[in-house]
């Protein structure tokens, strides 16, 4: 369980399979994101169509709303969202900070409003181990404390320096779950904020831990926390995190390339909220496994496909007439069944179904982008592939 | 083509079979309604799923926008929203006469602002016969005068007059339509008005026009609107129109009572924009074949799903740990996949996918109610059978 196998490599860039409880993951591989256990219009046979192989939840949403106790109660988080393929879980770390109002970080953990009632909650290491427990997925993410793109060295350093005490917190409390322990009393914790249900809903497979690697846009820190993570625990997979907010493009790249020669070779690698197409090549070329990204859904229901010759929106008075499918090299429902007339007067007439075709084409289009991906890898071809798919991909000619 | 065979009766209920050009259609049957080329939040897959046989859509809607013009270009309303099977078009006058603004009535026809614009447009007997030839439904509907459910003898005569002037009209053009006539220049019309698309984007499949009861709540006007349509020419089918719109619900019950001893028993009989499932169970006892409402996709997006017990709000907080189906006698994709406690969490949490789920189950009950009123037909069994659904279906206890 949890093991990790390269099955190729072409420069940097790796083709491998990964064993999880629910399944066996090819990588690449692109992970739709069900922020609140759904990835938003599309249901689970949709999620099969499209060959989604590991669904991405987030356990800041589930913990606020309904509540990790609801979730566990319903039979765990693949029950609840009938999914029994792979899911992960992330920390809740990005989400509380990416909020606004109310926020206090100490080394404890970091109290946060509730942007669903406005109420006070905790959030420790301890405690998103948990919510994550009670959720069930097959990896959890380490509680992390993640900066802004263009934090300082002091700031980011510090952050690190927490990041780093809170994992061991995080490995402590995980091992403590897996091995039976019983989800008790926490040091400062209310009662109102324990979860309630009792052990015959824990989860019966198995679930890993991952640690983030934090540091900003400063490659020093970055290696420390790489080498001081790895030092820590004999882990079954690595993420880096706190990239793609905010930061310059080349600082993502440049880091990548920091990190790449000295990331263990054998660990599957998770580079956390990445997931533009142009973004995803990019990363596998410099040797990361592992995405998620809310963009293919979220621009989806703003109108925006992705296409091998770049994004469209579909409402551009162009399409009016235009009985092409939306990307005639794509196999989703969409493509095969609608002309891009068609999406665009769904959009136009705010149809909801316009939403779901939009957000299944984007998704299939990550997901087939990591298949080719790992084709190149197996010819060892990627670099030539990925020049050739950037120049169709930035041409500036609408399709 | 357009054959009607009565397979079996029950009392005044009866379950037939309707022959269109796009498929057989088993009578009692429920039409979901796609007001703009799709039923709202569902895909032509999903409608297949629940079992859909006929789709409606809105002449008016889809005159205003895209444009019958851009529907022809693409194909014709089948290929547009890619559904294969039979397919009605009501005529646009329920829409018009139901506008906010706007709306002048003159024995030529309606002057309207649309929705969409603002801009004025003319709709006539004869116009909605050349958009609904455009669209290619296998079934249209003649263009009416529909008055409000209390209107009384004086207006509800005046309304049953022009609806049968205007009748004719329909009749002659769809004829000469029919016959391979060119939709030609109209007397008022403006050139902007009329389709710009070439002849060999009409339908390839025939088409029929089936004409529309008035009389508001006056029975006297029902039988004679009744004997002067029948009259007119040799229909494929009848509809009785301008009920459901307001008036009290025991004179839906009398209206259908008087006419049905009179409606010619070898057509098609359709009540429109009629489907609560009660109603549909009490229009069925009273000779009605064909059925359609937003009811099942608008009460599902409100969060109202029908069950045998009853309807049942999905957001009521007793359903936040039921990890019950919502319908356990449902075979739909959201009754065999999802608990009452996710369903409730979709809503609660906003996400578009609760939306479609409750269309979705929504419409297979209808579906599976005329389906289980054909059955009882069948075994000449109506009265017994519906007497015993309503005691379940109206008792007070929550499920």
């Amino acid at each position: 369980m949890f093991d990790f196998r390269i099955d190729a490599t072409s420069g940097a860039a790796r083709a491998g399979t990964l064993m999880l409880p629910h399944g066996a993951v090819e990588t690449p591989c692109f992970m739709p994101v069900g922020t609140q256990g759904t990835v938003r219009t599309l249901s689970p046979a949709d999620l099969r169509a499209v060959g989604a192989r590991v669904v991405l939840a987030n356990t800041y949403h589930l913990h606020v709303r309904p509540g990790e106790d609801v979730v566990a109660k319903l039979g765990g988080l693949h029950r609840f969202m009938a999914w029994d393929g792979p899911l992960l879980t992330d920390s809740g770390g990005f989400q509380v900070f990416s909020l606004e109002g109310f926020r206090r970080v100490t080394d404890a953990g970091v109290e946060f409003q509730s942007h669903v009632d406005g109420g006070r909650r905790v959030l420790t290491p301890e405690r998103a181990m948990e919510i994550q427990w009670a959720l069930g997925a097959d990896i959890a993410m380490a509680f992390d404390h993640v900066v802004p793109g263009g934090a300082d060295e002091g700031v980011a350093r510090d952050a690190m320096d927490r990041t780093l005490a809170w994992l061991e917190r995080c490995a402590g409390r995980h091992r403590e779950l897996a091995g039976g322990g019983k989800v008790g009393m926490l040091e400062g914790a209310q009662p109102s904020d324990l979860p309630a249900f009792p052990p015959s809903h824990l989860p019966t497979f198995p679930q890993t831990l991952w640690p983030i690697l934090q540091g900003g846009a400063h490659a020093g820190l970055r290696l420390e926390c790489l080498r001081r993570t790895v030092a820590l625990a004999d882990w079954t997979g690595i993420a880096v995190g706190g990239l793609s907010v905010g930061e310059p493009k080349p600082v993502l790249y440049d880091m990548l390339e920091t990190l790449q020669p000295h990331l263990p070779g054998t660990l599957p690698r998770y580079l956390m909220g990445v997931g533009f197409p142009e973004d995803l090549v990019a990363a596998v070329e410099r040797g990361v496994d592992l995405f998620d990204c809310v963009a293919p859904t979220r621009n989806g229901r703003n109108g925006q496909a992705f296409t091998p010759d770049g994004p469209v929106s579909i409402r551009n008075a162009a399409f009016r007439e235009d009985a092409r499918p939306l990307d005639p090299d794509c196999d989703c429902e969409t493509c095969a069944t609608f002309s891009r007339g068609y999406l665009r007067h769904l959009f136009v007439a705010g149809e909801l179904l316009g939403l779901r075709l939009l957000s299944l084409h984007n998704v299939r289009f990550l997901i087939r982008l990591a298949d080719a991906l790992r084709a190149a890898v197996r010819r060892d071809d990627v670099t030539r592939w990925a020049e050739e798919w950037r120049r169709r991909y930035t041409q500036t000619e609408t399709p």
